[in-house]
This record gives C-alpha cells, structure tokens and sequence, in this order.
C-alpha cells in the first residue's frame, strides 16, 4: 500500500502517547535502525520533538553527523522485528538485511523509511545544545507519511525489561478549556 | 490504601510508555493540579525526566518559582478528573476542591501528592537551560511512590482533541543486547 502524505499540525497525536519507534539514520551508503521510547513533543506546528540518543549507541556518531533521521512507528505486528533492532547494534549488522525490513528513499532526508512501519517522521535536527551534557537531541519533524490502511494502530510502549504494553481501546472524553 | 516507597531505578518503567501524568505545584499556601504527556526520560539512575510546562499554564509560574513539582500518574477510573484539570486553569480554580480529590502530604517536597493517582514521584528542578526556549524543564525524580493494590494500572495516553488510548495488552519480548 503506498503511504499517504500526513498533515504536520497532527504529528503531536502520534507521539503524544508515548510509542516506540525506530530511528533510521544513514552515512555514506551506510543505513542504520535504532529501536528506542525517550522522547516528547516540545511544539505542536511545525512539530518539534526532543529525544534521547545516547552516546553508546552506533546512531548518535551518524546523527550527529548528518543532522536528520526518520523516525518510524512500528505496531504489535512486527514487535520482534523493533525488539532485534534495539538489542543489536549497526556497528556490525546491517539491520534492514538481518531483520527483513524494507528500506525506502525519503522526500527531504537521506535517511531511508522503514515500509513496513505504518508512520514515517522525516526530520532535521533542530538544537544540539543539551546534547553534550543529556545526548538530547531537539529535532524538527519537515514531512510526514501514513499508511492510509491502518485504521487503529496497535503501538507498542516500553515497561522496561523487554515488557511492553499494546495500545489498548480508545475513550473520548471533552477536552476544551472551560 | 497506604502508598509504598518505590525504587527508583524502575521508574523509568512508569514513564517510558507515555501516559498523561498530573503534575502538582504548591506555593504560599496555594495548590494547583496541571494535566500534561510532553515528558520524556532522560537518564535511568538517579531518574531524570524532561518535560515541558507552557508558559500559558499557571503551574509555569509556580514551578518557576518553587523549584519542587510531584508527578501523579492517574488510571483510567478517574478519567474524568485527568480531563477535567486539564480544561481548567488554577488562576481561578482549586482544583483538589472542583474535582474532589484529594491532597497528601509528600515526603520531601512541599506539593502534595493526588492520593487517587496509583503512583506518585516527587521531582526537583535540576535544569531549567532550556526553559526560555522551550519552556522544558528537566527534573530529578528523588522519592517515589506505588499504591500497591494497583496491579495492572490502566494508564490514559492522549492521541489529541480529547481522545485517548487506554493501555492494553501486556507482552513479554527478550529485550538483551545480544
């Protein structure tokens, strides 16, 4: 299914919540995955996201490097696939070719889009002047993409120690100011 | 049901997955509720959390001034509550009255804790660099809280405009770098 170009003033809904994804960085013909869940919204338009990258992990030398990633979010569907990313790391493994995702050229970056993720998330980095001292990353979301079939996405939330929570069923409660 | 002392290395476990989090601020006698999930972790041990207070908020002022705020993270049973602080403003309302819960005294901070909320985390300012920015506070978590009746807590995460996600599923993946 081809992805559909996604309105940024609704970016803020995808990750407000709280989902994994996976960072896809690349270098030199060199692509990389990284699985993480340390990140909030910091603006809603244009969409400004601050996340944590250590320092130990092969993706922050690429990042901070090229100055933008795609961030992408995977559901329940492919949960082994976002839990082999995340416990190896891209210094020794090409991670699209060992976990049999599919690499896709972006618009605005030269990172690549995951396919098989239902949203994709290009972005530039921002504002490096908290990484020095917390590996926090202020990047800013240029274009976004969804797979216009996934009506209710099964996100994935981390508990700590390889537990995670599925997104669960969906409330409607009142929410204007008064 | 009396609280217990929860360790602090798992506290990331609470925050990772995103859920909506009620923070508490007090100040000259005066308390205020305040509604938010722009948070994100960002160190394990001890628990570093960033977050980011509108300076449209009343808690901004507070939090500027007293330095101290407590997380209170809420369960699906008071809903109602969550959205409700979160459409009002402490300029003109108390909260705790309005909405009838009800205050505790913390440990170490001077904000109370929301006995009806299944975890509380008692936060010091340790950063506020990226405040005038971007209205991002980082805070040090240095006590924390569980009511231990609360097995399966069924956090709220918002999806925006007054939709939210209740948490679902648990699932068990191997998480180790291998």
């Amino acid at each position: 299914m081809a992805k559909k170009s996604f309105p940024l003033s609704k970016v803020y809904g995808l990750l407000e919540p709280g989902p994994v994804f996976m960072v896809t960085t690349a270098r030199s013909g060199r692509q990389n995955i990284m699985t993480m869940s340390w990140h909030t919204m910091m603006e809603f338009e244009p969409p400004i996201v601050g996340c944590v990258i250590s320092n130990r992990n092969h993706s922050f030398g690429l990042l901070k490097a090229t100055k933008e990633y795609i961030i992408n979010i995977p559901t329940v569907e492919i949960a082994e696939k976002v839990v082999g990313c995340g416990n190896t790391s891209g210094a020794n493994v090409d991670k699209f070719e060992r976990f049999c995702l599919t690499p896709k050229p972006a618009d605005r970056v030269s990172a690549p889009l995951i396919e098989e993720c239902f949203e994709n998330l290009e972005c530039l980095v921002a504002d490096t002047s908290m990484v020095s001292k917390y590996c926090f990353f202020v990047v800013e979301v240029i274009k976004a993409w969804i797979d216009p079939a996934v009506k209710n996405p099964q996100t994935l939330h981390h508990l700590g120690s390889g537990n995670f929570m599925v997104a669960g069923e969906k409330i409607k409660l009142k929410s204007k100011m008064t």
